[in-house]
C-alpha cells in the first residue's frame, strides 16, 4: 500500500449504487466465482509461494529477489496464457503482460500493483519469520502473516486470481495490460521514464485499475474517488549578510525570522481559510446531498481528534474533519528553520530563516496560479532590506474520478454485490503520485479499489493480510471486470 | 577582550568632561607619568615574556602553562611589594592580590584582568609564532603581535604598570584588590563560586575597574557605562501527540508551526516596538542633551548598515542604529525549529514546533515581570490543542553607570587629559556577565576602561595591540587612579 493512502477515516454510499440487481453476464460470473470458491486453497498456496521471495527493494543484497518476484508473476501470467515479460530498468525489472479479451469490443483496463516490499526490520518483533508465511486466526477471518501480504502481493493477487478464473472459463470480459513495478516502497524511480518510454503501449487502455488501497472496514468495501493535488514551496530569506550578535546588532537591524514568522501568520485569516489571494478559484463547495451523506456516516470526529491528542477541530472554522481532509484545500508550512536551535542558548540573529510550505488541492485549483499567488504574497510582505529565494518541491492538481461517473458507478455496484452492503465512495487526502503519473504521462483516470484493513501493520512487523479480503477481493475483481464490460 | 564587547561603533562626549584643568594631585602625577615614560622599554620586555607564556584555557595540554602564567603575575605583585597568591578551583587558578594605599582613607577599587588566552589555531594564518611576540610598525603606531597581546594580557599590564609607578613614587592613591582569572576565555566556570566563597574579601572595594574593552577610536578614549541586559526564554508548542502526514490529517489538525509564528509576528507591533504588555515598564527615554550629543557623533549609520548589506534602519520606528543598540529594549527570536528541515520537502505536519526568544534589557526594566509577561503573552495566543512548554535561560537586568556618577566624571576627565580629546562615553548592545557577577554577588558597580582597537584581531591570528595604547594605557590608568582618589 502507498504511504500516503489510509483507509477507515471516514467514507460515504450514495443511495443510487445500493442496486443490487445483476446485470445480463450473471451466468459466466456465476461460474466465475464458483471457480474461485473451488480453487481457493490453490490460490492460498501461490499467495504463501509468492511471500517466501525476500523482494526487498531498498536492499541492494536483495536484488536478485527482486528479479525473482518479476520473474515469478512472469511465469504466474504466462500460465494464464498471457503475453508478459520483465523489462530492464536502471533499478529493478517492470513486469509488462498483455490479455485479450473474449471480446473485439470489450473495454481495455490497465492493472497496476508492485511486487517490491519494505524492510522486515525490526526482526526480532516478527513472532514467525517475515518471509516465512503462515495462517493464524484473526478476529474476523483468518489471516496470512508475511511481510508484503497485505502490501502489495496480498492485493495484487486477488486481480490475478479473478482473471485466473475467467481463463478457465471462457476469456476475460476485458482486454487487460498488467504492469508490476519493483520500486514502489523506494519511490518509484524508474516509473516515470519508463511509462513515457512505452507511451504507446501502456497508454492505449482507457482505465487503470490501482489495487493498494484498503476497505472502509473489514464489512464495507470502498472504492477510492478523490485525491488531493500537492503545491510544494520553499522560502529562504536573507536579511544581514552574516550572522549578527543578537546584543551588539539587535534592534536596528531587520531578523528574517522575525519576517518568516509574520508571513506564516498571515497565511491563514481568523476564520482559519488560506489567505492567499485567488487560492478559492475553482474549489466548490460540497453538493448537499453528499455533505448530508458525510455527516450521516460512522465516522466518529471526537475519537479521530482523542487519538491524536485533541479535542476540537482545527482548520476552517463550521467545517467537520472529514470535509476538511476530502475535499478542501489547505496550507501547511511542514518544516520552518533559522537561527540556533541546538540545546540551550545563543545570542544569534540569523543571517537566514526560511520554511518548506505544501498546499493541498482540491477540485479545479491551478497549482501553477497558486504558486504565483502565493510568491507574490510572500514578495509583498518583505522589508526592503530582505531578499527571498524561493525553490519548488513540485505542484500537482487534485484528481478525481466525478462520483456519478460510469466506471465507478459500475464498480460500486460490483462491490455493494459482492459484500451485502454499499461500498463507500471515499476521499483521499493525500496525494498517490503512480496515479497523478498514469493522468499526468498516460492521460488516464484510475479506479482505486482495494482491500487492505487499517489493522494490516503494513511497513511493521508481523503485516497480515486477512483470507477474506483475498478471498472476497478476487470475487470482488471478477464482478468489477464483468460490470466494466457489461 | 570578552566576547560580547564591540567598541569603535558610537559614542559621545558630553561637554561636562572637556575641562582639562589639572588637580591637587599634579605634582606626584607627574612624577609617576615621568617614570611610566622612563620605564617604557622594560614594560614592553615584560609584556613580551607575560605573552611567552601560551596559557590558553581550553586546551587541558596548557594548563601548567595557565598555572604559569598566574604564577608570573603573582611574581610580578610581590616583586611591587603587593601581597598575592594564586588560589585554586576546580579550573585553572584566580589570582587574588591586595595593595595598601599610601593614605589611610583612600578608596578602594578592585581590578579585574584574565590571564588565559585563546586558542592559536589556525597556525597556519599566523606571519611569525603566536607565543614568539615580535613588535612591527602599524598604521598609526607601533605594535606587538601576539596571542593575548590585546585580550587580555597587554590590557591587564598597563593597569600593573600604571601601580608599578606609584609603587615606586611614594605608593597608590587608591588601596586595590587584584583579581586575575584564568577561564575567561572558557565561560568563566569556576569564578562565581570563587566570589561567593572570598565574598567577603573580595566585595570591601567600592567600584571595580574592568581593562578588557575598548577605545573609540584610535585616538578617543572610552567608558563603556551602559550594559543591556538580557532575558532569554525558550517555548516549545506541541499539537497533535505525534508527527502526522500532512496530507491524511491537514486542515482539521492544529499545526504548532503556525501558531508559534503567529505568536512570533504579534510580538512587535506595526511600528517596530515590542508589544508585550508592560514592556516598556522603567525604560525611560534619552535625555535631550544626550541623545544631542549622539546625533552629533561621528557614526556612519549608513556604513554601518551597508557593511551587513542593509540599507534602511529597521526595528522601532523613527529611532536610529545608535539609540536602539545601546539605550532601547528589543525582542529577537535567536532560532525557530518544527516540522523537516532538512533538502528538499516532506510532507509532515509536525506534533511540536518552538522557538528561543531574548529581550535586551535597558534602564530600570524588571527581568522577572518580562519574563511573566511573555509567558501570559503566549499562553493568551495558545488554541486549546495546544500545550506551550517554556526554559528559561537566564534573565538579568541593564547594568549601567549613571552618565553624571562621580566614578564617571572623573574617569573621563582623567581621560581627557592623557588624550587631549573628550572621552566618548559608550554603550554597549550585549551583556557582560562579569559584570554583572560583580553586581550580583559583590554589589559593586564597574568602571569599564579599556584601550583595544577595533582592528586587534582579538581571537584571531595576528592578534596585536598598539604600543601607544600600551604605554597611554598604563598613563591614564595612573591618571584615573589618581582622579579617583583626589
Amino acid at each position: 500500500m502507498r504511504g500516503e493512502v489510509r483507509q477507515g477515516r471516514c467514507g460515504f454510499a450514495p443511495d443510487c449504487i445500493m442496486t443490487t440487481q445483476k446485470g445480463s453476464f450473471s451466468m459466466p460470473l456465476d461460474a466465475v466465482l464458483a471457480d474461485i470458491d473451488k480453487n481457493a486453497d490453490a490460490a492460498e498456496a501461490r499467495l504463501i509461494e509468492f511471500l517466501r521471495i525476500p523482494s526487498v527493494s531498498t536492499d541492494p543484497a536483495h536484488a536478485k529477489d527482486c528479479q525473482r518476484g518479476a520473474d515469478w508473476l512472469v511465469d504466474e501470467l504466462r500460465g494464464l496464457g498471457f503475453e508478459a515479460e520483465s523489462r530492464l530498468t536502471t533499478g529493478h525489472p517492470i513486469v509488462v503482460g498483455h490479455a485479450k479479451a473474449k471480446r473485439k469490443d470489450a473495454p481495455h483496463v490497465l492493472f497496476y500493483g508492485h511486487y517490491d516490499v519494505q524492510p522486515a526490520d525490526p526482526l526480532e518483533l516478527w513472532k514467525t519469520g517475515p518471509f516465512e508465511p503462515h495462517i493464524q486466526q484473526g478476529r474476523e477471518s483468518p489471516e496470512i502473516v508475511a511481510r508484503g501480504a497485505s502490501d502489495d502481493k496480498g492485493q495484487l493477487l486477488t486481480f490475478i486470481e479473478a482473471c485466473r478464473a475467467y481463463a478457465g472459463n471462457g476469456g476475460l470480459p476485458c482486454e487487460i495490460t498488467f504492469l508490476f513495478e519493483g520500486e514502489e516502497e523506494t519511490g518509484s524511480p524508474s516509473l516515470p521514464e519508463f511509462l513515457v518510454r512505452y507511451r504507446d503501449e501502456l497508454s492505449a487502455p482507457a482505465l487503470a485499475l490501482v489495487c493498494d488501497t484498503g476497505m472502509w472496514n473489514a464489512r464495507t468495501p470502498a472504492i477510492t474517488v478523490m485525491l488531493r493535488g500537492l503545491v510544494q514551496e520553499e522560502v529562504v530569506l536573507t536579511g544581514p549578510t552574516h550572522d549578527l550578535h543578537s546584543g551588539m546588532f539587535g534592534g536596528p537591524v531587520v531578523n528574517p525570522i522575525h519576517v518568516i514568522s509574520k508571513i506564516i501568520a498571515d497565511l491563514h485569516d481568523e476564520s482559519g481559510r488560506v489567505a492567499l489571494p485567488g487560492f478559492y478559484e475553482g474549489v466548490a463547495e460540497l453538493p448537499e446531498d453528499i455533505a448530508e451523506q458525510w455527516r450521516g456516516l460512522d465516522f466518529d470526529q471526537m475519537a479521530f481528534l482523542l487519538s491524536l491528542g485533541l479535542t476540537e477541530v482545527g482548520g476552517e472554522a463550521g467545517r467537520s474533519v472529514m470535509e476538511q481532509i476530502w475535499a478542501r484545500p489547505t496550507c501547511d508550512v511542514n518544516g520552518v528553520y533559522g537561527g540556533y536551535a541546538g540545546a540551550g542558548s545563543k545570542t544569534v540573529l540569523p543571517s537566514k530563516a526560511g520554511a518548506k510550505f505544501s498546499f493541498r488541492l482540491v477540485g479545479a485549483q491551478n497549482p501553477k496560479k497558486i504558486v504565483e499567488s502565493f510568491r507574490a504574497f510572500v514578495a509583498a510582505r518583505l522589508p526592503k532590506d530582505v531578499k527571498a529565494e524561493f525553490t519548488a518541491h513540485g505542484a500537482s492538481g487534485a484528481l478525481s474520478l466525478p462520483f456519478g461517473s460510469e466506471p465507478v458507478k459500475r464498480a460500486a455496484r460490483a462491490l455493494a454485490e459482492e459484500w451485502g452492503v454499499p461500498a463507500a465512495l471515499i476521499g483521499c487526502g493525500g496525494s498517490i503520485p503512480i496515479v497523478g503519473a498514469f493522468k499526468k504521462d498516460l492521460g488516464m483516470d484510475a479506479l482505486m479499489i482495494g482491500f487492505a484493513l487499517e489493522d494490516d501493520r503494513i511497513h511493521s512487523p508481523n503485516e497480515k493480510y486477512s483470507l477474506t479480503s483475498f478471498h472476497k477481493g478476487a470475487r470482488s475483481w471478477a464482478r468489477v471486470l464483468a460490470a466494466l464490460a457489461a
